[in-house]
């Protein structure tokens, strides 16, 4: 038995489903593929995924709708999605989700120049003999014969098509070529279209650029959400939804196809050529993003001891999953290091050089979780710390990502509260960089004590100004500080908020110090920390030092780098030398699973206050 | 706009299809699965697609259904399948085809003995280490570390699974090899559970035999009617089918293979075991079946210079074009030598040892078309004569396959004419072995003259019986003899079977004299003369050599050596070294194109008269 849903968002577009009796709203919305909020993958433990039903009678809230909604909400027909199950027709109202981005996806100048092309796909163009009575030999070995290297990989796809296209243009065809195997065959002269795109598949934010593989150039550069958000913000609800759901694996890969093959057609449409004319991908991202992004299992990635299905590079052919580039084209993932050490820390190291420098040098890459790399000594240290997306504004209760509307800076200048809001808007959240500088704000001002817990105005021994004061009220768990806004409609820092800031923060720099450890070194032997991902860019350094994110070393030591796993996927791209080196570097790096150390459970507690080190 | 069509069979089976109105109704029946007769793929010639149209007045019957139907036959309804399309909802009465053929396939013990297995495919049983937060290399790495030789392929269908597969009997497992390529992993220990099946894909019968890899025994045998003759008997017939139609070539791709998975699926049934077992599947076929059976396009086979789209073994994983072995098992279509002589003549070869013989040896596979290889002097050359189906029953009027009803002998004793029929039943038609039995008495008996032509019983010179007399009535462009029966139900060879018959045989011997010539020889050279093909045990050698199809050597210098295509494709499915051989083959056999050569035409118009040589 199916019912109907309709999904109607505050601007008034609406989309509707048949779905199973039964279904959940969460699902519900994905299946239809509404952005719904939502941070935990339906558990009822983030409270975002807020939805109104307005032609229903408010049913009896659950738990969680109880802790999350207000009484307000809660008679108006608001609900959490997660919570609800579609048992006959309705409407489900959606508060519209803001996708725009504020900041200008482009690659620098500069980058594309530290390349030199030389990639792993390549044209050769022929023109054959036409066959005749005396010379009877086959297509394929007439074809094969004219190529530098007779012997390769020749795919059946390519073969079942083969004698039309031969005899298109009369016998003159271009041979598009990887190294061992010949991908495709075109017919005519078609040696200067070669077409190839690197994606970086982030958690929370999907990244590719189209490039002339001839000479290199960048032609287009998009981004979309990852839509598998819809499943939760974190990789842990996604593997759990993929490993708890008949088809959940299926669904979390057709979601990411469906964005990719969105960003392919913008990319292609942009730079006026045929997606067909594309021949090679190159794809990085978390090991988790990989293994969805390739269909495969990720079951035991989540539970200790964290096992990966596989760790070496992956090439396969782009129809075997539906990329929309060339069905016979090939698509390169890079290698993973560890289950949460992945293709992307890879792509990190290598756009980074950090396996070339011969100095000290730490790569921090914030994301939606926190990877670190050390060079030292002619090793390379790395680990993962279980930062989760707070800087992606997930677990915080008015997080958000840096889009309109988001508070991205914060200073107490006299005791006055000044905000930046991403494109000038009334503030709608709070974003990473806001929220690091709201603590950092806060803890110069005495309003955040070092433990982390923010002062109660009335017995506090802390000088603060009245307009401080009348900022703080009492809150959950204890005081919670007014960023902004109105009675109803405010902007709020919370004390879950700080904990959740002072676990990410704390893991990431306590990640840093058993790195350093195991290289016998201490942050003082830091020649340098890059700060990867495009947060890193955003980031105010002294407040990251304030709160004791970053370590205790001179600013000019800290440098943001960018999305350097974007980077070093399109030098993976554009270079087989590049690859190789992607490629080896698994077995260059020498991981430290910090799961099952002590040592770092006494670092991350020690960390965890906020204050410089 | 789709109309229904609902076929009646004679035995009372009923089928409906709802088609596009105007659909040509013997597309119609191949769409619907209903079996037509028919040889000419629609052109109007073979006049073998007889069907009723019992609900509907007779329509100005057509030139072909004038040419081939009689008055009775058309006041009764009777139409010619291709002539016709349902332009509005009809019943079409279709009379039962018999697919049982007589003879019991079965191997011989001696054919399995021959080979020593040595399968390409392999199983290993490992037990793997558990991961531990110490050990945590990924799932594949940990499966390849295990395995002798850690660097080879693995196909992503594979590794999608992995992680559940490992787990499902604690990290114990077996994994299935190729050379170089894992193709699957089972969980617990299957050792003893390794299957491979061997086809043989002719263009009237598929054969199949399952086979234990471990042990090289045959377990079961099948075979099943090529579906493809729906749209015709012979390959060109096919060949213009899927040039000519939009999915002409998916359709044809996928009747054989639904017919193979039938095939499949009864071996698996019979030997009790799970087709998904099975990892492991060679084919072979002349080149026009290898590349329907690939999906190949096969449309420059066709016209001269019978380009074919590839010549070398092809092999690709079961899932590429839906064949029901495991997905990830192995298909292996062994080569082409070229567009006429296909892999089941590398095949024969093979399984008759040709390429290791040092004396004068000639084959000959007699099957749809007829494919000839002679080895002499170290050499191997090949031909293919377009000797026509004639002796699997078409263009025969009454022709007919070795099935029940069908004439298998023909003698003629002190003018008595005396019949073999199969099954013992009335006689239905003539098949191919009784087609030649008929030429050779009646050329003996004198109602048939050398030059083909059937006497005149006025005027003849020849002393005749009178009951051959009275057997001998005048027919289409000359007389024609009644084989058996009575007025209305009679069995008869016409003048028009004996030109058939003559253009046959004629250039099957006039192939075999140009690849003599070709090497320097005579037949008198001639050491042995293989018959290959089902076929080459049912012909009585005394008759083919009489009416001059075989070459005038003593009868025990000629060897019928029963299906052997099948045979080399059982060979190179249980041995890596026959299958080395199989694949080095095309490249010993010197190819000699009949159609260019003049020579050819005057040996062939020379071979056409009934004579012993």
């Amino acid at each position: 038995m199916k019912t109907k849903i309709t999904f109607v968002t505050s601007a008034g577009r609406q989309t509707e489903i048949m779905l199973e009796k039964g279904t959940n709203l969460l699902e519900a919305a994905a299946r239809a593929g509404v952005a719904v909020e939502g941070n935990c993958g339906g558990k009822g433990s983030c409270g975002k995924c807020k939805v109104r039903l307005p032609d229903r009678d408010p049913a009896e809230p659950t738990e969680a709708e109880k802790k999350f909604l207000s009484d307000a909400d809660l008679a108006e027909g608001w609900v959490l999605a997660c919570q609800r199950s579609a048992e006959e027709d309705m409407i489900v109202e959606v508060p519209e989700q803001s996708d725009a981005f504020r900041r200008k996806i482009s690659l620098t100048e500069d980058e594309e120049d530290t390349v030199k092309p030389d990639p792993a796909v390549q044209k050769i163009m022929l023109t054959l003999e036409h066959p005749t009575v005396k010379d009877q030999t086959p297509d394929l070995e007439r074809l094969l014969n004219g190529l530098p290297d007779g012997e390769m990989e020749v795919s059946h796809r390519l073969l079942t098509g083969l004698p039309q296209i031969l005899r298109q243009e009369r016998f003159t065809v271009t041979a598009v070529l990887a190294p061992n195997k010949l991908l495709a065959v075109e017919p005519g002269r078609t040696l200067g279209r070669l077409y190839g795109v690197a994606f970086d598949i982030g958690t929370t934010t999907i990244m590719g650029s189209l490039h002339d593989l001839n000479s290199g150039k960048a032609l287009a550069v998009g981004a979309a959400t990852n839509p598998q958000n819809v499943y939760g913000a974190d990789v842990i609800s996604r593997i759990t939804y993929a490993s708890s759901n008949e088809k959940g694996l299926e669904r979390l890969q057709h979601k990411v196809m469906e964005a990719l093959n969105g960003i392919i057609e913008g990319l292609a449409r942009e730079a006026g050529i045929n997606p067909h004319e594309i021949y090679e991908a190159t794809a990085v991202g978390n090991t988790t993003m990989s293994h969805l992004f390739l269909g495969i299992d990720p079951s035991y990635l989540a539970p200790a001891p964290f096992i990966p299905a596989y760790r070496r590079p992956v090439a396969l052919e782009a129809a075997d999953i539906g990329l929309g580039i060339n069905p016979g084209g090939q698509i390169v993932v890079l290698p993973n290091i560890a289950g949460y050490v992945g293709s992307d820390t890879v792509s990190v190291i290598l756009a980074t050089g950090l396996d070339q420098r011969n100095d000290c040098c730490a790569v921090i890459d914030i994301g939606t979780n926190g990877e670190l790399a050390l060079a030292a000594g002619g090793q390379i240290l790395s680990c993962s710390t279980a930062a989760g997306p707070a800087f992606e504004g997930a677990q915080i209760k008015q997080g958000m990502r840096a889009a309109d509307g988001a508070i991205e800076a914060v200073q107490i200048d006299d005791g006055e509260v000044l905000l930046d809001v991403i494109g000038g808007t009334a503030p709608r959240g709070i974003c990473g960089s806001g929220l690091i500088d709201a603590a950092a704000a806060l803890l110069k001002a005495g309003v955040i004590e070092p433990s982390g817990r923010m002062v109660n105005p009335e017995t506090t021994v802390t000088p603060l100004s009245r307009q401080l004061k009348s900022r703080l009220r009492p809150g959950k768990g204890g005081f919670e500080f007014i960023l902004a806004g109105k009675e109803g409609g405010e902007i709020l820092l919370t004390q879950s908020d700080l904990r959740e800031l002072q676990l990410a923060k704390g893991a990431i720099y306590a990640g840093l110090q058993i790195l350093l450890q195991e290289a016998g070194l201490t942050e003082d032997d830091l020649d340098e920390v890059l700060l990867a991902g495009a947060f890193g860019n955003y980031i105010r350094k002294e407040s990251a030092r304030a709160i004791g994110l970053l370590p205790g070393i001179p600013l000019e030591k800290i440098t943001p780098v960018g999305n350097a796993a974007g980077r070093g996927s399109r030098m993976a791209l554009l270079s087989r030398t590049e690859r190789a080196r992607a490629f080896a570097l698994p077995d260059l790096v020498k991981h430290v699973e910090l799961s099952a150390r002590l040592d770092f459970q006494d670092a991350f507690i020690k960390a965890l206050s906020f204050k410089e080190t």
